[in-house]
């Protein structure tokens, strides 16, 4: 058995960054007392992060970076792929949600802060937006925008009541993508087409066309 | 007959810094310009916007305001209403294109302008969730959440493509309204698609994908 890693440099500046602002308020915190508090010095601070209002999105920063990691690499339904990305943002959060909500609490205090949380919800959006177009070639733009904007508004959502201290389970979110899957006619657990010299195909009326192409893809002769 | 009532002084300066902006730049365009230009005194600009950056959301806040007004009446479907409250949106800046488009070109170019206009879109999304949820005393917030987000990246879309010269009409956006009230199995006229609603379609199994997904685009509601 290993002790679990030491926090880097960047975690701990931000924990300790939060504790400061959820004390002392954002405005009265310095940066000086940021860096005091964490151990680094000020121009360390400034290389890691822009300015103070960074600080607060860093894990945004960091998640945006590592989702469009895994959405570069290939998945079979990017549907889901779409999905699984909000969970981990979710799993992300819920991980330490004292944290989380300390931050929270911070945001919602600041209007600075709560526009820009406005304005990093919508790097997530385009995020999904972009690689869904990309995935499937062909795909209604308006598909992929609808998309992107549901599974996003659907997991703020069921973030923010974690945030404001439900006890929220993975699973809520999930069910709540599964229902988005369904709204799109995409959901996997749809009945897989037969297969004969006629090919008869049952999808869901609402599906968009390009999805409807991408699963002939896989049973179709090329 | 009778003539169209003279421009208001808030259109005449929003005209006046829209066109100072498109030829000079957001940053190189002063207050005083602007005010010289509308015929209006600079205390006169301050007091009716606060600032260079709040005249280029002028419409957007009248518009905030006139579409709380029309949700505050009573609506027989509060579905439709928040559709038809989008298509006033669009039907504002389809009114006048060109302006639309100028004033869409200064924003892009100009990063706190383009994070205003983020901010500024979550408000409507707000105001339809915020409605809803009162309108429909125990929805499931996430329905109204989902629906509110929805209707917006809809609408943002399609407005996105007038703007950027596109010629796009109103039934293009009511066209993508119906689909968003189908997918939430709300649309007034049409039974809502589900996993059950299935369509059959039979082609021959060499079929190339494409033939199938231009055939299916036939069939398929859109």
């Amino acid at each position: 058995m290993t002790d679990a890693p030491p926090p880097s440099t960047s975690t701990r500046v931000v924990a300790a960054a939060i504790e400061l602002f959820a004390e002392h308020g954002f405005d009265a915190t310095s940066v000086e007392q940021i860096a005091r508090a964490a151990g680094v010095s000020r121009s360390t601070f400034f290389r890691q992060f822009g300015g103070k209002e960074d600080v607060v999105f860093a894990d945004h920063e960091e998640l945006l970076h590592s989702l469009q990691a895994y959405l570069d690499e290939p998945h079979d339904n990017p549907w889901t792929a779409v999905c699984d990305a909000s969970l981990q943002v979710f799993r992300h959060f819920a991980a330490d949600p004292d944290l989380a909500r300390r931050r929270y609490t911070i945001v919602r205090e600041v209007p600075v802060l709560r526009n820009r949380e406005i304005v990093t919800v919508f790097r997530y959006e385009r995020l999904f937006d972009e690689y869904l177009r990309r995935a499937l070639p062909g795909l209604d733009p308006l598909d992929a925008v609808g998309f992107a904007a549901l599974v996003t508004a659907v997991h703020n959502h069921v973030l923010r009541r974690l945030l404001r201290g439900e006890r929220v389970p993975q699973t809520t979110l999930r069910r709540a993508l599964d229902d988005v899957l369904r709204r799109f006619g995409v959901h996997p657990d749809a009945p897989p087409p037969s297969d004969d010299d006629l090919t008869i195909a049952a999808f869901p009326r609402g599906m968009p066309v390009a999805e409807v192409a991408r699963r002939l893809q896989g049973i179709l002769p090329r």
